[in-house]
Parts: C-alpha cells; structure tokens; sequence
C-alpha cells in the first residue's frame, strides 16, 4: 500500500481510509465517534446438531481443524494467557502449512517471541497478515515490509471491541486452556499448565463462528470454575501439553534494581501521595514492569503506615500484588492476566482474586467499563511528545516491537501517569513529535522523569496541588530542553512509502500508521 | 382470535401461525426445526454515552423508567429468583399505570400468587399481555379469556432462546437484585434480600435495550461476584427492600409425608437402582417438589450403602441437596435456583456450588447444553398420556394454573422420569390425550405410579433391564385402565374459540394452544 488516499484524522495524522480491502474510519477525538450500528450477531445454532452426551472431542488439532472448515482466507483466532510460553498458536499454521492453505488471518491477543516460528508462514504466504501484536522478531519483521497483508494493531479492549462490532470476524478461535471437559467448559487456574484465566478468549468464544477448545487437562463435566463456556465451544482437543506456564513470568516482573528507576518509582509514589490520590478505597493499577511493581511496593508501605487500604488494584497480578491482597491492604484483585504463577495460585484460591476480561474492563464499546474508574493507573511509552501523545508500539528507531495490551483502554483512568526515564541509550524520550501516537495527549495527565515531573497543563487541580511540593514539577518543554542538552536531538528514523501496519484507537477509528523502515 | 388459520403441527395438534401479531411455526418434532438466521445483535453502546466514574444511580425505579424510555407497547422483563416473595415487578406497572402508559408486554421468566395484583393492570390496559408462565390468579384471569393479547408460555431454555434469537425483543428490563453497586454488577448471594443467583436474568441483561437494576443493597464497586455484568446497565435504582427471601421457599420444598408420594419416591429410587441409572460419577436432577425432595433422600442413602457418589447434581437447590453436597455425595451442585435459604447460603460459601443460568443449562439453540448430559430426571405433570406425551401448565378442568419452568429442557435428560399418582381428586391423570400437550412422549422414559411403573415402549433397554424386577412394571395402558376402573371416566372440559394461550417447544415453535375455559 502506497500513501495514496490519505486524510489527515483528529491528531494531525495521515492515515488510510482502507487496508486490506475493508473501509476504515480515521480517529475523530476522544468519546467523537458514535456507533450506530448493530452488534456481530453470530449464527443460531441447534443442540440438535451437537452430542446429546456434551462429548465434543476430536482425536486432533488438524481433525478439529478440518471439521470447522479450515479454508483459504479465513481469521484464526487464538489468545496470549501463555504469553511467551504458548504452545499452540504456531501448531494451527503448521498444520494449516501442510494442508496448503493461504492467506490466513492471524488474529492473536497478543504475539510474543515464541511466534517468531511463524515468520516462515508468513513467508510462505500461509498467514496473510496478523491483527494482533507484532513483537520483537515478529515486528522487525513487519517493519522491514515484508507482511503480504497490513498489520492491524489494537488494545486488548479495542480487540473486544472489534470483535463484538463484526470489524473482525472470526472463522475459528482455538483456545488453549490448562483444563477442560469434553463439553468445552474451560478454565485456566487448574492443570499442570494453569496460566490464570482465559479472559483475553471470551470475545472469541462467544462471537467465533467455530470454536475449538484445545486441553492437556481433560476433566469430567463440569469442568469447574467455567471461564469459557462449553455452550459456546465446537470441538475439544486433549494433547499433551498446552502451554508453558513458567514462560507466563517475563523479565519485567521483578522490581527494579536500577537506582535510577527506584526514583521514579518513589517519585511517583509520592506524587500520588501529595496530590491525595492515594486515599482510603482508592483503585489503582501499577502494571508488571519492573518500575510499576516497585510502585506498587511503594503504595503498600504508604497505606501500611496511613492505616488506609485499596478497596481494588487492576492486575496483570503478581506476587506482589497477591501479598497486599493477602495482607487486607488490597480487598479486591480484578485481574486481566496474570503474571507469575503465585498470580495462578491467588486466582485459583481467594474469591477477591477475580478473573476479568477485556469485556468488563476496557470495552469501550460498552455501557461503560471499568478503566475509566481507576484512581491511578501508571504506564510505561517508548516516547511522548510535548502535547503528551505517547507512543508504545514503536521505537525511536521506527521499527515496531511492542502490541497495546491495555495501554490504551487505561489511559481512561482518573490520573494517568507514565514514570519514564528522561532518555533510553542516550536518546531522549520526550519529542516534539512520537514517531507513532498510540495514545491522545489530553488522557495522559502526569509525566515522571528521574529529572522532574510534568503535569498536563489541562489537569490544572493537579498543578494547584502541588504547589510548594518537594518534588521537581517542571514543564514538558523543560524536560526535553533538558534530555536534548544532554543527548543532543536525534536523528529521525527514515522510513519508506509502504504502511505496514495500522494502530486503532479503542473505538476502532485509525489513530496512526506504521510505515516501513528503510536501512 | 378465532380458530381459523390454524395448521396441525407433528404432534397432531391444531396450531395457530399467528399471534400478537407475530408469526408462528408450527412444532415439527424434537430436533426438527433447524435454525438459519443469526442472533439478535443489540446496538451497540459506547463509553462515550455514560459517566466514567461508573455512577449510573437514579432516584427511583420511576426515574429510571422514564429515562429507559418507557412507552406504549414495550415489552418490559423482570426475573423470579425472589419467587412470591417478588417486590418490583408490581411496581414496574403501577408506575407504567399512573403515567398512562398502555399495551405493555410483561415478560417474566416466571409469575406467582404475589402477581395477582397485575389483574388490576391487565384490565386497564396497561398490560396487553404476558410472555412467561400464567399461575394461580394470573392463570385463572387469563383461562378466563379476559386477556388482551395471547400469553405466551415457554420453558426457561425457550425464554433464552427466545431473546437470543430475537424472537422477542426485550425494551426494558428491570433486574431486581439482592447486591449491586452503581456501575450495575449484581449478584444474589449477599445482602439482606439475597436469593441465590440471577441467572434468570442474564439473557434479558445481554440482549435488552436498556437494562435498570433494581437492589436495596448498593456496595462500593465492585460487587463481586458479578453475576450480572455493569457492562450491560444502564441505570441502578436503590430501594428499601427488593425482595422477601423468606419466601423463595414455597410450600412444596419440604420432604412429603404421605404414606403414597414415599411410596411413588421409593419406587422411582429402586427403578434407578435396579435399572444401573445409579453408577459413581452419575448425575441427576430431583427437583424441589415433596416426591422429588424424599427421592433425593433415597438416593443419597443409596450412595452412602454402595460407597458412591454422583459428580453432579442439577439444582433448584435445597437443604437436603445441600447436605449431600456437604457430605461429600454430589460432588457440584450446578443451580439454576436456590428453592431455600441453605441452599442461598451454599453458594454463596461453597464453590462448588456453581450458579448457573438457562444459557448454559438450557437454551437449545446452543452448541449443546448440560440438560441432555443428565442421567436421570425426576419431573412431575399434571397429566400424561397414552402415548407417554405429557403435560404442565393446565390441569384437567382445563385452567392454566401453571408454567413450564425448566420442565421442557429437563426432557433430554438420559433418562426422564415422572413420578406421578394415578389419580388426584378421583381424577385419573393418565389420560387418552392430555389437555395441553407440553412434551412429547418420545422424551418420557418412565411414569411410576403408586400402582405400577410403566416404560415407554422406545426404551427397549430400561424394559430388558428390569426382566424379572420385583417391582410392578405394567404398560400405561394397563394404568389407565386400572385408574379409571376406580374412578371412572371423568368429563372433558368445556372450552371456548378462543385461543388464551400459547406453548412453545424449545426451538421456539408452537407444540400447542390454551384455550379459554367455558364454565
């Protein structure tokens, strides 16, 4: 795709009005956009035409495969519980491969560097293209040109979204679950693979025109606590491992060592301390970076000491987040995923650990979600720019390496914060403009730096609250004058003429474009 | 309406094609009719539309009425989980009454004697009809033909089937629950009111237009669990007092103590013995009437004398499900609805005492439901006839006096079994052809009567296994005639043209018709 029929959308960004043949509607602003239309409404089905015995297994993934219909073009759907320890995703296109089908869809949760096996299906011309998350392998990949189709990049709850709106249609979701029963009843807290929950699957379960339960822990009916529901499922699959849950912790789940991040961490803690959003009931969602945990351990000691407790925190859980769960300073763990398998167990043992999935906490396409009534919420961005656009799914070297996850859909939060660091290999994080915005400035309202923190000028009570603090408030424009004296202002990534991927806004408008990047 | 443009349906009986202005199909045999369209698909909301605090409280279920934009002709749903003890739906149309709204289609999932105040509103109009069951005075008025419209009765299952596929359009529904905060998360199991589950309700919080929860307990978010999802709420309304849950339990939720029903539950015990229906890992569901309740007990002290237990029991649950689920002799109770305030207690403290809802145990235009996985099902009828075809809604002087409950979806169990008397009043229930037709003899197993156990001739099996049983297994003919040698033929009754109600199968088509009674 060439840069042909661009129009400049609400955030000054030229973006398409088409890819991969199907219209698309550029970014209008924050809540501008109205949907009038009627949600995806799937095909009736019958019991009569499923085992009165709710036996709905098959020998195989292919045999499964085969009977949903497995066909040139279709979407294939599956989820990122397992995240770097996933074990079925690159199977499907294998299969798919030695059957010779082409021009799948792969429409993941999320991609992680176990997929980067699926580049020689991507190659091959098996996979089209991949709505989902492109990281690392799978993103240079991408940024290089090299994917047939566009990719399509979407938060968790602009996956929802889609999904439930019929911008995609998925022709068969396989989902991989640590335990199940031959109904398709499943869940993720028990089995020797339990990776949590299955939330990130729920969309597809219930809008997928086929849908495959795939198992190592086949149970007897009913499988108990039923995350997915068999009523939803068309074939179950037993194999001998589903996924590898000790991958579900990544590098970035333990607190920091870094002295430089400590302090941001501590800046921020204090920040929320000062301005009083730290109050007894207050929510608050810290993320799993090593940064955020050790904010996390920050506002335990501030409740500890203030006598205060959270009435709930947002999870990705941890073992940290379990603990303040555990020790009463947390009532109500509402988990998205989790991220060590003490997370697992939490989930597994205590009703006030809660499995959620993007439908109750980031659909924006709903009657309201819960991102929006979060106290805090603290982030990570690759870039922001001085209006407070940020940036998470490319570098400043323009190659794509990161999905959304929820970044978005938090963004909604009551005081969004990003503790970054001032400059990453000697190059600045904050621009005059991000290479890629992910996110409008007018929702991220708090930038911390090991150098200062800059307040959104529109959140002038936060401005006023902080008046005669101890912490270093600068401006924005301050904190870049002061990166660029040190690291001097970079060279900008040249890229080519081809769009490689989209980046949709939680409504599903187009935000921004990813082109290729020419070496 | 008249009885012209009526068509015979598979089961021979004369049908309708149209009602209330809606087309009708004709029932075409169990597992017959094949549904082709799609599901009814909701417009689609967006966050953009409600507060981001997640504060949705109005004043009063007036308020919320008037917001939710009641209207002449709309169709407004509520749930019975509080079952006579039901405080809201009275309201709903004393306030639809005072505003002067009229042509309103009430759809409860089911009505009681504490209903018997809406005569008052089917009179003046503002009431057109009722989808849902008709008892006691409402069955009475509506026998009557003192209805506007045509009633309209379904199973639990057909209720969400009905929804699902659009086959009724719910505008408002108002779900009265025992806990809820204000972004609308409901559940059953806490609070002063607490009922159990609402299961009944999520079809109608799915797919309505606008949905108001209704609860005298409001918790800071989140209510947890959430068996209603905020996701789908509109508006929340506080009131003093939601429901009485005293009395969810009726009078039937005691064991019996008549020398006859101990006599029909001991003998169905022994059948399920003898015929192997009783194996480790089996399931059943009993029911909560006072033979189904003392059948419970025998098979409880069947389990303990053979050292075995069930894997599940289907619920409406109750103190004596409770205690086997307690004693380790049902391994999950799957619930549908608490019949008393041990069972409400259970599952709220047990978790395997799982809520569920028709969706799951149900709803025939699924991907299969667990009622089929059931190995026996205990049921009642208030008659049966030769030909094992059965009914539930109308008595034999012809008044409609109750609905179908789960009572249709039950039938596909493995094994269905009613355990009837043989005559009530001197009134011999098995009959040459039953009143109204609410299920097809194919689907009946097993009548035991006080004065025999006949098989349907189809279960070649249950009648080879019990060769040479102690018990007295006779054919339904031989019963008949063994009834009506006691008390004789009775009359039939008289009825009028018109056509007062209709039944419908499971798959939404039309198995038979309640007409007015002539007195």
């Amino acid at each position: 795709m060439n840069s042909k029929e661009l129009v400049k959308n609400a955030i000054g960004r030229m973006v398409p009005t088409e890819v991969n043949g199907k219209t698309l509607i550029p970014f209008m602003g924050v809540g501008k956009y109205k949907p009038t239309g009627r949600k995806y409404a799937p095909m009736i089905a019958t019991c009569a035409d499923y085992p009165s015995d709710g036996n709905k297994t098959v020998p195989s993934l292919k045999d499964a495969l085969i009977k949903a219909g497995l066909k040139d073009g279709m979407t294939i759907s599956t989820h990122h519980h397992f995240r770097n320890g996933d074990l079925v995703a690159n199977q499907i296109f294998q299969i798919a491969s030695e059957m010779g089908i082409k021009d799948l869809v792969w429409f993941p949760s999320a991609s992680f560097e176990c997929h980067s096996a699926l580049i020689e299906y991507l190659k091959d011309g098996t996979i089209h293209h991949i709505e989902g998350s492109m990281n690392g392998s799978l993103g240079r990949f991408t940024s290089g040109g090299n994917m047939k189709g566009v990719g399509v990049l979407r938060s968790h709850g602009g996956r929802y979204q889609a999904v439930q709106d019929g911008d995609v249609k998925i022709d068969i979701a396989v989902i991989a679950a640590p335990t199940a029963d031959p109904f398709g009843n499943a869940n993720g807290v028990n089995g020797p693979a339990a990776c949590g929950l299955l939330g990130f699957a729920l969309a597809d379960s219930q809008y997928a025109d086929k849908v495959i339960v795939v198992t190592d822990n086949l149970v007897p009916f009913p499988c108990i606590p039923w995350q997915i529901h068999g009523n939803y499922v068309d074939y179950v699959v037993k194999v001998d491992q589903v996924g590898i849950h000790e991958k579900i912790v990544s590098g970035t789940t333990e607190i920091t060592k870094s002295p430089d991040r400590l302090l941001l961490a501590e800046m921020t803690a204090k920040f929320c301390e000062q301005t009083g959003i730290i109050h007894d009931g207050f929510s608050f969602q810290a993320g799993a970076g090593g940064t955020a945990l050790s904010i996390g351990i920050y506002f335990a000691d501030i409740l500890k000491e203030k006598g205060m407790k959270s009435r709930w925190a947002r999870g990705g859980s941890n073992k940290y987040l379990v603990k303040m769960l555990e020790e009463g300073l947390v009532e109500y763990i509402l988990d998205g995923q989790t991220f060590d398998l003490e997370g697992v167990r939490s989930m597994r043992e205590n009703p006030n650990h809660v499995d959620t999935s993007p439908f109750t906490s980031y659909n924006y396409h709903s009657k309201g979600n819960f991102a929006s009534m979060v106290d805090v919420t603290i982030l990570g961005a690759t870039e922001v720019d001085v209006n407070f656009n940020a940036n998470v799914v490319t570098h400043s070297d323009g190659i794509l390496l990161h999905g959304i996850g929820g970044w978005q859909n938090c963004l909604f939060s009551k005081c969004t914060i990003l503790p970054i660091p001032l400059f990453r290999d000697r190059i600045p994080v904050i621009k005059d403009e991000v290479t890629t915005i992910c996110g409008p400035g007018e929702l991220i309202d708090v930038i911390v730096t090991e150098r200062g923190i800059a307040i959104n000028p529109l959140r002038k009570d936060l401005i006023e609250k902080m008046k005669g603090s101890s912490l270093p408030v600068k401006t924005i424009q301050e904190l870049k004058e002061e990166a660029e004296k040190i690291c001097g202002v970079p060279d900008k990534p040249v890229f080519g003429d081809k769009i490689v991927a989209i980046v949709k806004w939680v409504d599903g408008t187009v935000i921004d474009i990813v082109r290729n990047v020419v070496n």
